[in-house]
């Protein structure tokens, strides 16, 4: 990954190659499930992007520049997420639109924050979302953390699993232990991870709660598992409250959905609160086993009050996977390599430039037989040729006078017809060759 | 096509099937030709939009919301093209890349120009270059048209043909002619099509031309044809130079490259100029047969000194495809639709929610087969549920309690089992129907 301008990374070709086999896995998932692909424009009205969240602050407004001097005056901007894009694009084409809608939708965002260490101006994100009508039945909120966990197991990384929690068990607390500093607590509560138990009891303090308070949401904070019971654990809290009780009831709905599924990385956990943002159900963020401390990589949850207009409303649940700094972590630790730099299978070598017609005419007769192939760009001597094969990590060489085909991997050169000559079928495209996950 | 936003075309989702269809044939004829897949950054620093081509006076510059006031001060803006990124990327890299460097990239391009009808100000443009280090074969000159057909033959429009010259023949005339303001006169070759005889007369008098020289000009500007005998009507115009010769040469051979790979559509026409452009060899434009009056949508060239840093030079020859546009006019003229709207093959219909789970499990077989699944989102009357599936075209619901299936397209329904029910094959995906192309 190369950053010459400071946040905007781009890749090399292999770089690339690996990058195409995670978005073509990722799609194969989603399109399983029946989400449409979506794209969105990247350029929106600034009355759009300045409605929602914290991140309006960090737009990056949009002037011809022609228009110098008026540059104050910028109308539109680029999209710093998906979420408000949909929004927006369900709205304005609500009537050209099946509900429930579900979409997937992958493209750069760009945000305009200092960049630091695995934060980008310029990134991917891959987000489902499924939105409904009015209405949107409780059991696609199950889906959303499943159809995930389906789809990052097969990227090449340890282990993800889904921790999931539900807003209306932190609201149902805080109700039940006459908390009323809701917000604030859940953005505390999204720390505990981060800080020590001293810290996490003093920033509750300094909002006022009782050590008692402060005891309560420490041990809630605290629980987490797989198996349906672990609702029981809050339940021992005796935290009574019908909101709380209800969203112990969704967790422990998905828990048993995931487990007849035979889903293992879906779990529940307790301190989830995606405390800035605008869910008013289940929430969810994801972790790489052994590699928890990038955070998560796969966050979101349902939202009720995000899409509406009048009294249309189009409630949603949706997560969203950080794409490129997912393929950052990747690439640190090696996890995954692409096989070779070019999508080509055979370099078809030329034996001098008159007879370069006969180079061209077998590699026709490989492409009609969807062969990626490319003929040397010199007739120079065989070995500079095979080296332009072997620097790319192209499997193939074939010598049109001799009529022979020769695999550089394996070193067996044999007499062979570009119309009928079998390759071996996993050196037809670059692999990418996964080291652990 | 929506433009809610002026020059901001989406796409709903069936158009964006057909899109996605697009760029599968298109990815799939470049890779078949060993071309590496590149995406480099949307945003680039001014100095690098600024030096070239006369597009630099639409760039969209970007700025920091938070730092409104210094809005003049902008530093960076959107690329307008997929070259001049190319030309950066390459540069900076060079130590990574082995040359030539086959690459296609497909992306948003952004240019802030007035929309007007088929004019966008963001859109995708689907480019391929291929860039020599010091120097470039001839032969690429002849590879990048012929690989541009093929991929334009498999889309869904009318007969593309690609239509070649060499700005040698052109330079080489006026060179013979004594004509010195070469580049004028190729912007007036360039409208060759779009004014009368009187007027392209008048324009080439107004530089300075003599009749005599006009003649010539106009002679030169109206051969074409796909033999490669054409170039003798060039040569009986008696325009002596050694640079046009060269051009004739590059045609000539050009058209007998095409002939020996049976392909048709590819033809000198002596009036394509791309005045503006940075091109020093072979040119290209393509038109769709029939459908001429929308312009090239495929143009590109050599170019020798787009690319260079001191004494190194990259000489490059590419194309590049207005894909957006292209699409629109495929929209205008009703050439293509989608089958369905969402990627579902079957829908599996509930018959309560508290049997949901088997719903599921049905689901999950299909899924693991590869099935396209969505499970219907509300356990309603079957026949609200079957109108879930026919309005968004998918071809199959599933019956769970009685281990059915219907082919809704036929009527048929039969007994199956998940785990073997053989679908029909064209109907595992949406399918793109062209209804003339």
């Amino acid at each position: 990954m190369m950053t010459s301008l400071s946040g905007f990374p781009e890749y090399t070709p292999e770089e690339k190659i690996l990058e195409d086999a995670l978005l073509e896995k990722l799609t194969r998932v989603f399109e399983l499930h029946g989400f449409s692909h979506l794209e969105t424009r990247a350029v929106e009205p600034l009355s759009v992007l300045e409605k929602k969240g914290e991140t309006s602050k960090e737009v990056y407004t949009l002037t011809r520049l022609q228009d110098k001097d008026s540059g104050s005056k910028a109308k539109n901007g680029l999209h710093f997420d998906l979420t408000v894009p949909l929004a927006r694009y369900v709205l304005e084409n609500a009537h050209l639109l099946h509900f429930p809608f579900l979409r997937y939708q992958i493209q750069k965002v760009w945000r305009g924050e200092r960049p630091q260490e695995g934060r980008f101006r310029e990134f991917v994100q891959a987000d489902i979302d499924m939105i409904g009508q009015d209405t949107l039945p409780d059991h696609f909120e199950i889906e959303a953390p499943l159809i995930m966990a389906e789809a990052l197991e097969t990227l090449p990384i340890p282990r993800p699993v889904v921790h999931v929690n539900s807003r209306k068990v932190l609201e149902g607390a805080c109700t039940a232990l006459g908390i009323t500093e809701v917000d604030a607590v859940l953005q505390v509560i999204d720390k505990h991870d981060k800080v020590t138990p001293e810290v996490f009891s003093e920033m509750l303090s300094e909002l006022g709660l009782s050590a008692e308070q402060v005891g309560k949401i420490w041990d809630l904070s605290g629980i987490s598992g797989t198996d349906p019971s672990v609702v029981d654990e809050v339940r021992a809290l005796q935290l009574d409250n019908p909101l709380l009780e209800e969203g112990l009831e969704d967790v422990a709905r998905m828990l048993r959905a995931a487990a007849l599924r035979g889903r293992d990385n879906v779990m529940a956990d307790f301190k989830i609160a995606r405390g800035l943002d605008y869910y008013t159900g289940m929430v969810y963020e994801t972790f790489i086993t052994g590699a928890e401390s990038y955070g998560s990589i796969c966050s979101g949850g349902r939202y009720d009050n995000l899409v509406s207009q009048g009294k249309r409303t189009f409630p949603g649940v949706g997560m969203s996977i950080g794409l490129t700094r997912l393929i950052s972590i990747i690439l640190a630790n090696n996890w995954a390599t692409a096989s070779r730099s070019v999508p080509t299978t055979v370099l078809v070598l030329v034996d001098s430039e008159e007879t370069r017609p006969a180079a061209d005419a077998v590699a026709q007769t490989l492409r009609a037989r969807g062969i990626n192939t490319e003929v040397s760009p010199t007739a120079s001597k065989y070995g500079k040729q095979i080296k332009y094969a072997s620097t790319r990590g192209i499997p193939y060489v074939w010598f049109v006078e001799q009529g022979e085909v020769k695999n550089l991997l394996t070193g067996d050169q044999v007499p062979a017809d570009p119309a009928v000559f079998e390759f071996a079928p996993e050196l037809l495209k670059p692999q990418v060759e996964s080291q652990d996950g």
